[in-house]
């Protein structure tokens, strides 16, 4: 591991307590498709799932935008792994603070990104 | 009725139908917190609600933008009636389009907007 890699590995990334999760900031991260396309993605996945695996042909800056929409707001938990992260949904989380918004979510059908 | 009202009550006020409103749309028109509210007090009604019988301490712009924004992404119906207009929730529609997602929406704890 370089000094960098140890670095970022030691960085905390921010993510909100389940309490401090609020439904308008919740509703913005899901309102762009990717970002849904994203959870509806994690959502079929009961491993944690590593950034970079998903690919939507946009570039790695915009995905890492998303990611850190997702996660700012309480929809993805994420851990550094070395040089990666992987990544979780926070269902749980979700489904304390919104009963019913995120199985709402994902039932319904998806629309080109 | 002056000629310029005459031509606003003529004027149709676009509304996607039913099958062209799409989840990502909504969750936007949904994420803010002034929309939101104005969503929650219309769905407290059993009557349509005449535009500007809702006070936030917006402007009237700030307000015409929301209405506006919430009519074509299709979370409500707008109707002229003279010089105001008239705002349902179409509670129907979404619930067909996105089965327990306004439901999900409004049972969430309101936050200050």
């Amino acid at each position: 591991m370089t000094v960098v890699q140890a670095m970022l590995t030691g960085m905390e990334l921010h993510h909100p307590e389940t309490s401090e999760i609020e439904l308008p900031a919740v509703l913005h991260a899901l309102s762009d498709p990717h970002r849904l396309e994203i959870v509806r993605r994690l959502a079929e996945d009961s491993e944690p799932r590593a950034c970079g695996s998903l690919d939507f042909g946009v570039t790695k800056s915009t995905m890492t935008h998303h990611y850190r929409t997702l996660r700012e707001t309480g929809v993805i938990r994420q851990e550094r792994r070395g040089t990666t992260k992987l990544t979780w949904l926070r269902r749980d989380d979700l489904d304390a603070r919104f009963p019913g918004l995120l199985e709402a979510v994902l039932a319904s059908k998806p629309v080109p990104a």
